[in-house]
């Protein structure tokens, strides 16, 4: 059997996954669909809305063979490492291709562009961290950098944050030699509406409405969730009694700064450059987490990169964890369906890791954090609820007959 | 002027406060009544159902003339560091006289005893790790060790909590060979209720009554409340939103525990003999603060030491902080009427410490320790209220006209 990797965060699932799983099937004739997948905490710096199980099932629901999980110490991380991350997982679990959305859905963009990075690797790097010491954010600093190097012929829009990450899962293939092709599908926003579509959605209209009014979801993305997604919404907001959003972890992560002093803060991941003084200082003043948020923004520290720390924060991560330092150890298994499965005792047999599906089940680094991340995740669950959703950290993977 | 002191958590303040002060007024013939007061976490391991803003006012009105603070790092200790921290906060503040409440009130009791235990010192700690050592708690093996000095002629009943707290007063007067009187006054318990006071009392029925369904004040207590202490009772409600009690911070104090390794719980003051392990094992499973006391409890660690150790973790107090090892550097007053500001005068002329009142007026370890804690006992208020209550760290101490 043939496997496709596609590197995703599912936050929920939406029709426009289904197209892409459809023409990724299509396009590398795969027997099987691998999502990797953050887990609770999403590469943004944002909790997931639903927590990885419930995500990993309307995954599967929507045409996904099997769901591994890409670990916090990757999926929390800028977008290089999210990639590398990613595709390592995928390779561990034995994909042949890899497939991405684009805008443009032309690969030779983004192999051009990894070997124009790669000739040019010194100047690159040179300008890089000469817009970095002027004050640009990572993002808008590679940007520039990139285009220093393209000169006027740009063969791929770098500020682009879905392009950046295509970029990354290229050359994370290409860097490491793995035997995978990189594949790149245009994205469709919103045009992949047809009749039949419509019609499902407005089956679910007040699930829908409820959705809007309760998240952060935009209308476009509720109207394009298929049923089971909206089905799958509902019920965990009946068991769990929320939707996560970092509004509900704020007391919480205001809290932690607080009876924290700035020599502990300056342990935790990503806190560096005095950060600690700055977010201590913020803290008593704020009433919201977006009002927290405005008050740290600058120029040089983005907003994805803030939350991330805020992650961090919550999830007690520190640096001496080394959280890059370690070797992918094993592949966690959070779901499938019976081609899944039939995948999964295929490759068991050859795989170079262990695929693992219980938290406990073996000793590692990230599992560590991964316990931690759950058990924080669930915080704002009524204590009766944080023991069950944990439970699924120790218990069987969703499997979709 | 002559000052008397007092040493009281007044959580909150009753008719009981009130007689106890009249008695030590009349005994020691003082003109200022000083109250050492616990902050906001109690001797017991428990928020105080107040701010300590509130419950200093409520002493005033009651007939305190100064309130001064007993730094955090003495008051969640046990007996003796909570006795030995109150009584030389109130040395410092130049007091003649400690009154105390005793179920005798017969001094003799308290000086005999502490001679019976200086003689016998080395008989009497012995003993006391033997008991110790047989699984026996604190108090308990205390209890044992000292009736094994006394022999048949027990002069002093060393099983009762006020007892122990009265024979650490004295203790700690002798050895420090402070120029102290210790007084002692009979307590009275339900006979202190003339008609007058009953009078008074029926004018506030229903604030008693909402405080006797939403605190954990018995019914005799909330009786004897004078109307100014439940008037300050209810205005904190209205503001603040809450009566403090524990189970309102067991969301944080789970999701901080559930966030911690073990390593890092063992950090904690009073964390000992492995209970991090324990204390992390019982955590998953709890569903309210109560449950967890129960899951932890043994013979060995008493029910007001583990809810000390909860407190050292919700404010993240840490044993390298070595909060018994610094001098008091400073005395906090925290409120006082005309009297208490004529003394207080009087007294900053000839004073060896500091009288301060803003918690950043001058650097203290203790101090750093007294935000932490006051942050985390705001931490339960909606964020917009934490900020100004904690403001009152920072101000002037209340003055009663």
């Amino acid at each position: 059997m043939e496997a496709c990797g596609l590197v995703v965060e599912y936050n929920p699932f939406h029709y426009g996954h289904q197209y892409h799983l459809k023409q990724a099937r299509k396009e590398t004739d795969a027997d099987c669909m691998i999502a990797v997948m953050s887990g609770n905490f999403l590469q943004r710096g944002e909790p997931a809305i639903l927590d990885k199980y419930h995500r990993a099932k309307a995954a599967i629901l929507g045409g996904v063979d099997l769901v591994v999980e890409l670990p916090y110490a990757y999926a929390v991380q800028n977008s290089d490492h999210f990639a590398r991350g990613a595709i390592e997982t995928l390779f561990h679990s034995g994909v042949s291709a890899v497939c991405f959305g684009s805008e443009s859905g032309n690969i030779a963009a983004f192999t051009d562009a990894y070997q124009l990075q790669k000739e040019h690797l010194y100047a690159y790097e040179a300008n890089l961290k000469r817009y970095l010491n002027q004050g640009f954010s990572y993002p808008d600093a590679a940007t520039k950098a990139y285009r220093h190097i393209s000169g006027l012929s740009e063969i791929l829009d770098v500020s682009q944050p879905n392009n950046i990450l295509g970029l990354g899962y290229v050359r994370a293939i290409k860097d490491a030699h793995y035997p995978i092709r990189p594949v790149t599908i245009q994205r469709i926003e919103n045009n992949y509406h047809d009749t039949a579509i419509t019609g499902k959605i407005a089956s679910a209209t007040s699930i829908r409405k409820e959705v809007l009014t309760n998240t952060s979801t935009s209308a476009s993305a509720a109207d394009s969730m298929p049923d089971e997604t909206l089905q799958i919404l509902t019920s965990y907001k009946q068991k769990a009694g929320h939707w996560h959003d970092w509004e509900l972890y704020f007391p919480f992560l205001k809290y932690r700064v607080q009876t924290m002093n700035a020599a502990e803060l300056e342990q935790i991941e990503g806190v560096i450059e005095g950060l600690e003084h700055r977010i201590k200082r913020t803290a008593a003043e704020a009433s919201t987490f977006q009002d927290w948020m405005h008050a740290l923004k600058t120029k040089r520290y983005t907003w994805t990169r803030l939350q991330r720390i805020f992650v961090h924060i919550l999830t007690n991560t520190k640096k001496e964890e080394q959280i890059l330092g370690h070797d992918t150890g094993y592949v966690r298994v959070l779901g499938m369906n019976k081609t899944g499965q039939t995948y999964l005792n295929q490759q068991k047999k050859q795989a170079d890791l262990p695929f693992i599906t219980k938290i406990n089940q073996i000793s590692h680094p990230f599992l560590q954090i991964e316990e931690r991340a759950a058990k924080a995740y669930y915080s704002v669950l009524a204590a009766d609820k944080q023991r069950n959703f944990f439970l699924q950290e120790m218990t069987s993977p969703i499997i979709v007959k």
